[in-house]
């Protein structure tokens, strides 16, 4: 850790040999001479853990090993990288690795999104390195410039595009006006999407992301558990129609928001939900696999990262600059930023939170209509943005946007609309984000 | 430097007391708590150096002081933050403060691009920190994610829009049609310029951001000199007009790339120049005074750094990170990333460099006359992507656009289509950037 072994070299061990693991393991070997020029030292493959060994991995089979729990302990090993996913396992390796004084590098948002706390303290412990870049958006540096570039800043807002399964859907949705069944099902043939896509269309990966984000961003430990989450599976080519005619698009946005209550106070509010997002708004033009995050600071103002939120490389390309950062600090002595929960806000509740609403409703084609459901936004204080009637007959609607007001009045009187004699059913309700208001 | 001194202070000396100067002490001041959490030591600034001292600078009276070089070297100073501009006076103390063993915290990027290698040597010598990511875009964390983030990744190119004053002053041109003096007064009267615009228009201040850009990404030592320059001082109306039916914009582009030779050798190439970027490149749509900066990379592939570009508030964003940043490493140990020009690849020469061009020519109105045109593109084998002829008379135009050449070739037969019988008037030529070939 100090300069006097400036020229020994750094021992890698990789947890995992997928896409990125692969990819992380090829990048040592074929660029051995930038990476030592820039580690300080060289960077040593010490070994491979994988399920199995067969075949050819593209990695010297002498380093490949099933025994993972003994080689993130190995005396020459300094950085583990881990790239398994999963929960428990990386876990129990992770820890073991960071107990036994390695730093440790890790893609795995899951794992952090729940266990972050427990991670950090034992890399506390043991004054090691726990990087963690590539966990949320991919290439996309956002955990070092929320870190680092903005450490003397106050972040209020961050508003991600980070789940790359759900943006596609979204967006070949909104292209081609396709449904979502058979778009869910062309993302799968277009290796977009998992056999089993839960995780992605159902927030799940964008939840565990929002809290890796909200809680560097506000100083606060936050779990998965704290994320309010609503996935895109309800989300309709009618849905995608009636945002294009408010000049809007759909997407599944991770959204991390500083709540300044009446008395000062604040809270820290993390939510997932598919969103209209005006069409002017930055994040609206983000579409495919691409990912993009906003933050909104004090006094750095709206910044945007945009790139690659996936993949094999570009994954590997966050790893590999964790790794470095992780092997420099080896050889030259110092350490990444750590946690910091120092704020330590409470979490607001969705009910809590001021969000716009759009409501699409199938009416009676009869007069009285608006004026019945205006009545149940004012009788709960929410101002109305614009209306519009469309339609006639059986086929009549009304789509109402709001104005800003507690998601718990706006539920509340979603749940009155429904119950109104002309109201014939409440076919859509969506929140809209990233305006002005 | 070490764990011991945790507790104790860290003394803050701050040059200069302009929008950047006075919004870092005020937030040194207004977020003592905050930045005390985030540092692990509480922050006092030590003194303010400004030129004279009079009236109420928002800043108690004590602190002021004329005599910068004693406060620079002052035993309880640990950060020096430059932010006064120009380049000996900066450089003088920066080196002073650099050699008493201060970190030193600069947002000089003319200072950076002429002499960052003797700043960082003094840095080096002394174990301390240079940090410098408000030099280049502002706000927007640039250096950070090519100095760690990208660590371990492959840049190839760098493409950013850096200087706040030619976007405003070619997005307005773009967007009300006027002229380029009209344009640089109606900004001028709005502050986006000033009064002296000369290193805004004509390119100085994006080629001191190219040089700083062109350093890190390569790993090489790259000065302003080496920069090739052109400013936005030529753009005419009618330039923006040619570029709309071309379905692209204007932008003042600070490129920064890796040029690599049949023999496999590579050398880095850093311009400024005015050109024409498709509508549909994530550069065209960046207007008004913001900056954006696009990073291509073997791994990472394509990233976008989008905000704020100037300003008060947000350069002493980027200022407050870097501090924080470097007195962490002074309560903690350990140093951020230090000079790396392990590379040292060679300066390609502009002429080197394959760019495509769009050439506006007034012709004569007669047959043969893009025949002999063609032919003294073909002379130097340059192939040609469009044509196309427009009026008729006296206001017979051709509009040529090609494929890649060498810049050399292509400023070869520009000259020569001036001397062309047919050719009247060679009125404007500017490169293509940002298409896919």
């Amino acid at each position: 850790m100090t300069n006097e072994s400036a020229q020994r070299a750094i021992g890698v061990a990789v947890l995992g040999l997928g896409t990125v693991g692969s990819e992380v393991a090829r990048i040592i070997r074929d660029h051995s001479a930038d990476l030592e020029a820039r580690v300080g030292a060289r960077l040593e493959l010490r070994g491979v853990a994988v399920r199995r060994i067969d075949g050819d991995r593209g990695v010297p089979e002498e380093l490949l090993t099933t025994d993972a729990e003994s080689l993130v302990t190995q005396d020459d090993v300094d950085v583990v990288v881990e790239v398994i996913g999963g929960i428990e396992l990386p876990r129990k390796l992770v820890l073991a690795a960071l107990n036994a004084g390695k730093s440790v590098v890790t893609a795995n948002k899951a794992l952090l999104a729940e266990y972050t706390g427990e991670l950090a303290e034992a890399a506390e412990r043991q004054s090691v390195d726990l990087y963690f870049e590539a966990a949320v958006a991919g290439a996309i540096p956002v955990i070092r410039p929320l870190t680092q570039s903005l450490a003397g800043d106050r972040v209020d807002r961050v508003l991600g595009i980070v789940n790359g399964t759900t943006n596609f859907i979204l967006s070949a949705m909104d292209e081609t006006g396709a449904d979502y069944a058979d778009t869910l099902a062309e993302a799968g043939r277009l290796g977009y999407a998992e056999a089993d896509p839960t995780a992605d269309v159902e927030g799940f990966d964008a939840a565990a992301k929002a809290a890796i984000l909200a809680s560097i961003a506000f100083h606060t430990r936050v779990t998965a558990a704290d994320v309010y989450r609503e996935g895109i599976s309800q989300i309709s080519a009618a849905d995608l129609d009636a945002a294009r005619s408010l000049d809007c698009t759909i997407k599944l946005l991770s959204i991390c928001e500083r709540i300044v209550d009446a008395d000062g106070s604040e809270r820290v509010s993390a939510r997932v939900y598919p969103a209209l997002v005006p069409r002017e708004h930055p994040l609206a033009g983000v579409n495919g696999a691409y990912n993009a995050v906003v933050v909104e600071s004090a006094n750095a103002g709206r910044l945007m990262f945009y790139g690659q939120g996936a993949g094999g490389a570009p994954t590997a390309s966050a790893v590999m600059g964790d790794l470095v950062m992780a092997a420099r600090n080896r050889v030259h002595g110092g350490r990444g930023p750590r946690e910091s929960k120092y704020a330590d806000l409470r979490i607001a509740p969705m009910g809590d939170i001021p969000t716009r609403y759009y409501v699409n409703m199938q009416v009676a084609d009869r007069a009285g209509v608006l004026s019945a459901v205006a009545a149940e936004f004012a009788k709960r204080e929410i101002s109305i943005s614009t209306v519009r009637q469309e339609g006639a007959g059986d086929g009549a609607r009304l789509v109402v946007v709001t104005h800003l007001a507690s998601d718990a009045a706006l539920a509340e009187t979603v749940a009155a609309l429904a119950e109104l004699e002309s109201v014939t059913a409440v076919t859509s309700v969506l929140r809209l984000e990233g305006t002005s208001e």
